[in-house]
């Protein structure tokens, strides 16, 4: 998408935006009267990005239509899997406690069954479904797409009793408008400022995704596109807290609230995004890194997390979980020796964990695991796991070390490790892998990601087979005349369970 | 507030923010597994921004209790005028069709009377005081604070059930945030930047307002500024559009959704203002400007608005309805020249008006209006007004310059205008206003607020004896025992005409 000068009129603009006053001067800068039917009047501008993105939404056809909706049904399996495996989780209870599941509507609140009216189910429903931050990623955009676009499009597709393929469609524009946002602002110097693109991003990419699902009009796309750029908003400073995941859900009721203002008349800057005091700006842009955004011009993969913990482990895991399955047993380990990339251990502090939190951020645990489980589940994460004297043994036996060339397999490759294996008989075994399992290069497999859902329906307590109903529901929300009958499927699965996890 | 250094344990915040990698990266920084657990188990911080801030919140006690209560409720009254004069502007009237008053709740959504829930009434509410722009304006925080601080506590105290004394208090303590936080931004660069100070430092403040509302402890209220400092969002480029007057709404709304969720113990990084990744940093802080906030260390004044147009027409006005009251009438006059200071006619683009929202942003027609009508109400700018042939005559002989030196009375002011007429009689009537009436250094009295009330209440077409009836609940509110005993008056008012309104 190229970006075009500005060629539209802009004198409108002045009487809102004088200079700065000192400070002691009683001349407010922005307190002029309401001026906004200057906007409304105004010719809708041809060029510039937010017209340029709001045209993509609308023109978009996927070049494989089949694979669009494979990811899309992927993700949508993906995110609900992940929600699932929060129910309990004290992120999702507290916040359900404190402000509860709003008015009784047409929208899921996934963590309880509820019916919820649309904006508090996006809300809840984002902060769910990244609690465990288990959901899916995107390298062109740093950051978690499916945790805003379907919170935000689900709720809205369950009020007006739209289609599963309604959603999918908007899902796989929104997707592509998460990953040209990313491209326009040069996504590594905004996410170095501290912004959390899964919020920022987040929110005028659920916006556009919106505006694709409820048919606005191109002026009506920019005005949704401007007022979610104002609302755009999350600070990295907030991670490792509550806060993480909550932006997530705050994006998606924001890019609700832009886009269903904007189908009423509600106006913005149709300009906003690329305007001196827009988005882009505002959000330490540092202008557009590539022409065409990273992810690539269509919607041909996603990254799906398969272990429940932090990501720089997954490679190695990988490696690990390869060489238990040629029948390596943890009886035989006498030394472990993790290689990865330079960076590659930056956030994995804990050589010797004493809880599951610790755990996930512990290469010595996630190998000891692996080689001892043969897995890698929710279930291998808790306090009680860790400490297992096994696990405690094992774990000791691990070396960690960086290396920018890979001691095997040559080249260079930016998140490889190799796990080098020494035996009790003197046997040296090594596993290198360069992207973990589950990434779009090396995508899920069916087995896989009923695997992953399973275990979130289990970790949650909830009933396997009625979880086997929603997976079938959600597999093939494309079927879904309504996707109010997938979503009462998922109502049937968490209800019971919630209403007891959230009272206790 | 000294800004003291950081002292707390840091380290728990590396797992979640990795150095950035390269796009092209499987290792995504921000989808480690959830850690916020770490953060709940740290210490409370005992220094630093949030923490000095959170502090004062709950050790403010006015010097002078009565002059607090005062402009406590002089806010009320006049964020209550200028809400109930927006009732029926397409603003308001577009959102809440839109949107809707969400599930019936005990807050009161103010521009239809109905009972709503406390997230949507505070961003109705927030929304409909801001939409004529009408409201009180803070010299220190370049902005706008009641129409979010009241909205945020007014829902609150309605849903609890709490005390008008309870919401004046509270309001003090949040002016004040505003202020602080201000002159912890280096409020000049933030709002230069583009960001509208109204949502950004509107949000955090809030969330500091609700935060001595609930009685949070320490830890509580550095929790729910963390999350307001996540939350605050506002780009000047929506200036101009609807969307304007929505940031003040989302803040008070995003203010509620902080406060109510670190009541129930949700977690935020409890130095997040004051972060390398947090709210100054990434809204582009300058560092503290001042020690003392620029409004002074209690709550003395604020700014009301009395006439509905551009404050850059404040003075001028002044002075022309001084030389009005002196015994000058639009008949005598042969010419008007307004001197103003170097840069006060920016937004006044407007020479020649043929509308009202233009009549707005003209010098001349204010002048003209003044001149003709002895006054500047909501009705006089109406499109029949600005164009009836008296005013189009009368503009045609009104000329405006800039000096930066004063032609009358000496001494240079930030804001000074000089009206002279010379009139058909060859005689010159001069007349300098260096503030405006309304501002903090002139306050309005309680028959110009009575005056600005009514007239709010006459445009907005409601009876003004049931207007009378909420002006003394609201002008007293430290009487009511309960809050909602004053907002019942006030769904008296508007509920039978918003019905009307809203379903035209």
């Amino acid at each position: 998408m190229a970006r075009l000068p500005l060629l539209g009129e802009q004198s409108w603009r002045t009487p809102c935006t004088p200079e700065v006053e000192p400070l002691d001067s009683p001349v407010v800068p922005d307190n002029s009267t309401a001026c906004h039917c200057v906007a409304r009047r105004r010719a809708q501008t041809m060029s510039g990005y937010t017209h340029d993105l709001a045209q993509q939404v609308h023109a978009w056809t996927p070049a494989d239509p089949e694979r669009a909706l494979e990811v899309a049904e992927l993700a949508v399996v993906d995110t609900l899997a992940s929600a699932i495996a929060a129910i309990g989780d004290d992120t999702v209870t507290t916040a359900l406690t404190a402000v509860g599941t709003g008015s009784a509507g047409a929208a899921t609140a996934w963590a309880t069954g509820q019916g919820s009216d649309v904006q508090q189910a996006a809300l809840l429903n984002g902060l769910t479904a990244h609690a465990l931050d288990y959901d899916d990623v995107d390298d062109a955009m740093i950051g978690h797409p499916s945790t805003v676009l379907l919170p935000a499009l689900l709720a809205v597709a369950e009020d007006r009793d739209l289609s599963g393929a309604a959603v999918l469609d908007a899902y796989g524009a929104g997707l592509l408008a998460c990953r040209d946002l990313a491209a326009e602002l040069g996504i590594v110097g905004h996410y170095a400022a501290g912004w959390h693109a899964t919020g920022t991003v987040g929110t005028v990419a659920a916006a556009a995704a919106l505006a694709r699902l409820l048919g606005l009009d191109q002026l009506g796309t920019q005005h949704a596109l401007g007022i979610a750029g104002s609302l755009a908003c999350g600070s990295r400073q907030n991670f490792g807290t509550m806060t993480k995941p909550l932006h997530a859900g705050v994006a998606a009721r924001n890019a609700v609230l832009a886009a269903t203002l904007a189908e009423g008349g509600f106006t913005a800057d149709p300009d906003q995004l690329e305007g001196p005091l827009g988005f882009v700006s505002l959000h330490h842009g540092t202008g557009r890194s590539v022409r065409e955004p990273a992810g690539g011009p269509d919607v041909t993969g996603l990254n799906v997390k398969l272990y429940p913990c932090c990501y720089y482990l997954h490679s190695a895991a990988d490696a690990a979980l390869d060489l238990r399955d040629q029948g390596l047993s943890a009886a035989q380990v006498e030394s472990v020796t993790v290689t990865v990339h330079p960076g590659g251990l930056a956030p994995l502090i804990h050589s010797r964990p004493t809880s599951g939190l610790q755990g996930k951020f512990s290469m010595e645990y996630a190998m000891a695991a692996a080689l001892l489980d043969g897995h890698l589940l929710l279930s291998s994460f808790t306090d009680e796991q860790v400490n297992r004297p096994e696990a405690q043994d094992l774990l000791r036996k691990v070396t960690k070390r960086t290396d920018p060339v890979p001691p095997v397999g040559g080249g260079a490759s930016g998140a490889y490790a190799v796990v080098e294996v020494t035996t009790t008989t003197g046997e040296v075994l090594r596993r290198r892998v360069d992207r973990a399992r589950g990434h779009a290069s090396r995508p899920v497999d069916e087995a896989g990601l009923r695997a992953k859902f399973d275990d979130c329906v289990a970790f949650a307590g909830l009933d396997p087979r009625r979880g086997g109903v929603v997976y079938e529901s959600l597999r093939h929300l494309r079927a879904a005349t309504s996707v109010r009958t997938a979503m009462h499927d998922l109502r049937e699965l968490t209800a019971a369970a919630a209403s007891t996890t959230v009272d206790a």
